[in-house]
């Protein structure tokens, strides 16, 4: 909660107090950019407002993958030239934007909304996991890649869900883990070098 | 400009786009901010649109003291309670807000709207300056507090004012330069030392 300054107009210590909200932003940087918002043209501030609210009205959930769209079913999953035979499951829609723009894959995606994590109360049943399953059930699935976040979180999500789709006879596969391109092997942590020794290939 | 991801709706890009056009926020920071508005409940995001619309369009300058404020004149210049006598003249509302915080000052205000600053094309007629001399042609002013900012464009401006007031008759006070509060003698700046034993005082 911000901490209303003395004579400070109200309308101003608001904005202050929803800017506060949002994720890293704390109330002397809100504060700041309260005074940002209100000392330049009113139309730039207002496109901002106007931007949140037409994203608020406009952007759902696609109803068969889960990704954020304008339109439904979204444009990955009405789009006929996309291999409908491969479906990359990811916890949320920006790991989808960051595999699109790789610009290396060309299946279906199924975003489960999250990641298995029972401290944070998330349990299986609150991912769209069952939806999953039932989009397994079409015969065109030949393969499912699990491209959970590589933490403890997504590896137990990873685990639970090729516990549940091994029986259904599909190809499940996994995203490698290994040293990220750029970096230095020897400033690599002991299970990122582990696990790039593990997953080694043939040359 | 905010590079536009491969997929991304369109109305997301849109507040991305307007995020980064604030002061200390990238397209990264920017991208994540998007994802947690579209993430929250509906009502949590439009009640940020709506406060930023409405600062927008409830604030504007104080006519008097160039303060911002939802009425004309502002609170401060209409308090009956307060010291006609005294005007305390700061760069920017802010400055203004942070005096007020203290609680110590009971006189009025006059906003510059900035200080003088030649290289960043800032020059004496696009401050508050004229209103100002106008003011202080008003009998029952006793004293002006000069409260710019403690940095050149600062002084320069405080050292224009000066020159300005002195011919009008009228008492020409400077906030005290010294030591902050809660610092270290010895981890303190050259210039601020200096000042500080400049401006020592009686005990």
């Amino acid at each position: 909660m911000f901490s209303r300054r003395v004579n400070i107009p109200e309308s101003l210590s608001a904005v202050c107090d929803q800017l506060s909200k949002l994720p890293g932003i704390g109330y002397k940087t809100a504060y700041r950019l309260t005074f940002f918002i209100i000392s330049r043209p009113p139309e730039e501030s207002l496109a901002l407002a106007r931007s949140i609210e037409e994203l608020i009205g406009k952007v759902k959930y696609c109803s068969v993958c889960f990704n954020l769209t304008e339109s439904d079913p979204c444009p990955i999953c009405s789009d006929k030239s996309r291999d409908r035979g491969v479906i990359c499951v990811v916890e949320n829609p920006n790991d989808l934007f960051a595999i699109e723009e790789t610009g290396e894959y060309h299946g279906l995606y199924h975003i489960l909304g999250g990641a298995i994590a029972p401290l944070d109360g998330i349990e299986p049943d609150q991912l769209h996991i069952t939806e999953l399953v039932e989009r397994l059930k079409d015969d065109e699935v030949r393969e499912v890649i699990l491209a959970t976040n590589p933490n403890t979180e997504g590896d137990v999500t990873a685990a639970y869900l090729v516990k549940i789709i091994k029986p259904l006879g599909i190809k499940i596969s996994k995203i490698a883990r290994g040293l990220p391109s750029g970096s230095d092997l020897e400033f690599a942590d002991k299970s990122t070098l582990k696990r790039a020794l593990k997953g080694r290939t043939d040359e």
